[in-house]
């Protein structure tokens, strides 16, 4: 649930000239669906536009997007939407966003606007886009904006110090400091420096990795890694990672070249995103080591690998697939499979049945548990003290997860000098102003999650999930009766239909008698009832006879119809 | 799903005299549902009778039993059941078996049948019982068993030692090697080293941690953490832990008493056990220190601790509730809560809910990632060498394990010189006979999960939990018409009722023509139509219009009514 809803609202005050206003709509309670709205002089620029993946709790949902009920009456102010990098939590809400209005500007780096073209392009949206990258400054309306490299787990990430009248803020977006990155792009602690002698009245920092302590490994440590098991492996390599991590793609690449094996890239998003990669350079494939997924068989076991997604436990992904043995992959012994991704809370299930599914089949599995073969995109502890103690802030408002998160980078702020009172632990919803060099929650608006559920967006209420979740526990009775008023005699029925419930249909014959009677005592009885109350009679016989006679609480859906 | 289930079922010989045969009917390839029948001369002895707990693609489920069916036609056969120690997954089962034959008798150490005849009293069973204790040897018809002292995070174990004509197996049951206990009872390797150079043929051992390197943390270790924590915080204490991990409860009333704090015990099972585990002498308790949790109001908050259940997540226990402001305990800024346990798989998101719930109300929250509050109950790699190398098996037979930790286990036997070919990777249902000191497996029976639900056992289906899955993602819609086959005339409906479909009613409004329309035509159609062929022209007609105009795959449950 999103923490915001747990907040009291609190109208903000009216904005006066010369504020700034910042109100993350998404990102700040969860990991996910980030999103902030800057507004000063009555002009909006955004930061991010991201979905959040539903949990266990959420079934059935397919995306959660931010609330854009605080902007959807102030499209035509804002001046534009940058984008930090080419993740789902930051690029996926786009579409959605744009559908309210074609024309918004969007901002970012040449990979980024590539990755969310291409999401567009399945929208049938062609968008306004500018191209930016580091050092580049450029005026949005009242929005001055300098863009900063960063590095993360997919390359071109950056980060923005936005100039204001009302003082300075820098976004990191999510980001890491790597300073052995793959394509030497380090996060650039120059710039952070230089912005930091200019003063940053407000610092947002992605949380992600501020509870663990210490430094994330370098990206370069996971080459050899792989290196050692590619000269190792008789047989065929499967490795499965995020779609979007291009530089662990290339440390798969590179391997497969040094042992003289062909890869194949499986799952659709992987060939896409590779084939945007390789295109614009982000990617550098030697030549006539890439072969199709329908000739892997073409070639002996082990001058093969698999690039996969799936790497989640994703149960239609190619991966849950080959560990079921319904894949046209048919792994075996001697086999090789590389999970080469973090592993993210709630898919532990998933993936150990692929894990313990693939060790069946014979294979061998390696996965970070057991060696190097994953590191974290996100600034841990000791990265994020560097940060505070270089651009010495004036304000801090973490950003970019959980609420133990967001505490987390709240007290690395305050032990690096950062006062008190100057450390904002907001909630999406939240209303910062900025004036003065003081930065200060003023309000709260209303922030709740939109689901997209098939083709309808934000009509899924936490009432259909509720009633989502009785179904899949309890699944459901439904006890259809015609009745004719007249004569109080039942038609027809009752007929009992029951899905997902424990017995079998049989046991309904005990109770049907019961219905009928109780029925047709109301219908005759001197009171005249509606259909809605002869629907509650029923209700009322079958729930408390299921409740007592089978201990349990399935959906109970009376029809009462009239002939 | 069961690992059995995707082996092919091959029918065993028939046992021929003087041969062992040794059939797991769970626990191999599920952390869960232990359970081991012995059989020799056509009399059976049984290890452990558990239950597993249901994953989040079982909905609805209350617990999964091992397959009865195998032995169900043998009940007179069995001599006994030998309960290695009283969790839920070695003891759940029990009441199940013994409704099948009521005087099968019960064998284990003091504790453990204290908690099973707790368990079975709720199910009105009173069971023949034999308390033993380390060092004791008794005689099951052609089963003599001597019974060995180990650790394990529940007082009380024990690993039991069967001598028959065909050979001796060693099973550990569930066990650590904690070399300073609490309770200064060692897993006894003294009796290991004996039975060792007597002669082990089949070594059982616990796989849980097997693919973890190194050694288990001593318990000693957690008391001054917690002594530590209990000096430094200044309002309420609140440990969350198992029920049944009575040394973890007796080093918090320990540090409470050290720090003048009271307790009072939270959650049903954590006062039922308690009571027990005072009374037979395993929980000492100092006088005056327990306090009822209704009166925790009248004493300060710096002088109470509350100890309790819900280390899990359980959305009904008590942490759950105080984390979302909903229990008579208001959690609040100051108070401290300490999740000492583990956090077993697929319980990450709702575990990480409740943390963020009080650090939101302002509680500090610590836990194993964060200090040493708990460490496993299980061996770890390091000491199961210690075990294979001073046993010396002639063959092992990995238990009590997902597929990646029998391997892992299979491959300490290996390393410590058990002949590849005499480790046995078994699955739930394996068919294990021991002859001439050799075990093979020789077959494979039938060995499903068995559900409870509710009232029901072995009732609900796969196809059953297929359809919960449905409805909990995507809901139903039922559509309910009243035809006159005479007139070929809808004379009521089509009424449509949805639940946890993602759109409002009106909706079906659209559709309601062309069902109307296809029906009639049936009707009238030349072709005499059966009820069924009916139903089915209406959810043709429903399911392709709700997957092309809403992008969604409800399940469809069409009922035609003749009147």
């Amino acid at each position: 649930m999103s923490e915001s809803t747990i907040t009291e609202l609190r109208t903000p005050p009216k904005l006066a000239d010369g504020t700034l206003r910042v109100v993350p709509l998404g990102g700040l309670g969860e990991i996910g669906r980030n999103m902030a709205v800057f507004e000063i002089n009555s002009k909006l620029l955004i930061v991010d536009c991201g979905v959040l993946f539903p949990e266990e709790h959420q079934p059935g949902v397919d995306l959660i997007l931010p609330d854009f009920s605080y902007i959807e009456d102030r499209l035509d102010d804002i001046v534009g939407v940058v984008l930090t990098h080419g993740h789902e939590d930051h690029i996926g809400a786009v579409p959605y966003l744009l559908r309210m209005r074609q024309d918004i500007p969007l901002i970012g780096s040449q990979l980024t606007l590539a990755l969310v073209e291409a999401k567009l392009t399945e929208h049938r949206i062609k968008p306004y886009a500018l191209t930016v990258s580091e050092g580049q400054i450029e005026q949005f309306g009242p929005f001055e904006c300098e863009f900063v490299a960063v590095n993360h787990s997919i390359p071109d990430a950056l980060a923005v110090f936005i100039r204001t009248a009302a003082g300075n803020v820098l976004h990191t977006g999510d980001f890491k400091m790597d300073q052995l990155p793959l394509d030497g792009r380090l996060t650039d602690l120059r710039a952070f420096a230089r912005l930091g002698e200019e003063g940053v009245d407000l610092f947002m920092s992605d949380s992600t990795n501020a509870d663990i302590p210490g430094f994330t490994t370098a990206e370069k440590e996971i080459g050899p890694v792989l290196e050692r098991l590619f000269g190792q492996v008789q047989k065929r390599i499967i490795v499965a990672s995020f779609s979007s991590h291009i530089h662990r793609v290339q440390q798969v690449l590179d391997a497969a070249a040094a042992h003289g094996r062909h890869v194949a890239f499986v799952g659709r998003s992987m060939v896409r995103n590779m084939a945007i990669a390789e295109k614009l350079g982000y990617l550098n494939v030697p030549p006539g080591i890439i072969v199709d997924l329908k000739n892997v068989e073409d070639f002996p076991d082990d001058r093969i690998v698999l690039m996969s997604t799936g790497s989640q436990g994703e149960p239609m992904a190619a991966l849950s697939r080959m560990a079921n043995g319904d894949h046209r992959i048919q792994v075996g012994k001697g086999d090789t499979v590389i999970l080469a991704s973090s592993l993210i809370p709630g898919n532990e299930n998933a993936v150990f049945r692929i894990i313990n599914g693939l060790l069946k089949l014979g294979a061998e599995v390696i996965h970070k548990g057991t060696a190097k073969v994953h590191v974290s995109g996100h600034a841990a502890a000791g990265e994020l003290l560097y940060c505070y103690n270089i651009l010495k802030p004036k304000n801090a408002m973490p950003v970019h997860g959980e609420t133990r998160h967001l505490i987390a980078n709240g007290n690395l702020a305050r032990q690096t000098g950062v006062a008190d009172e100057n450390v904002l632990l907001a909630d999406d919803g939240s209303v910062v102003d900025l004036v003065d060099g003081k930065a200060r929650i003023v309000g709260q608006v209303e922030c709740g999650f939109v689901y997209v559920d098939g083709s309808s967006i934000g009509e899924i209420t936490d009432s259909d999930l509720k009633d989502r979740r009785i179904l899949g526990e309890e699944g459901f009775i439904s006890v259809i009766t015609v009745v004719n008023r007249s004569t109080g005699k039942i038609v027809s029925g009752p007929e009992i239909h029951a899905r997902g419930f424990a017995e079998d249909d049989a046991v309904f014959d005990n109770i049907k008698p019961q219905i009928t009677a109780a029925l047709e005592e109301a219908v005759v009885g001197t009171k005249e009832h509606t259909t809605y109350q002869l629907q509650q009679v029923v209700r009322r016989v079958v729930g408390t006879w299921v409740n007592k006679r089978h201990r349990r609480r399935p959906m109970i859906v009376p029809v009462v119809l009239e002939a």
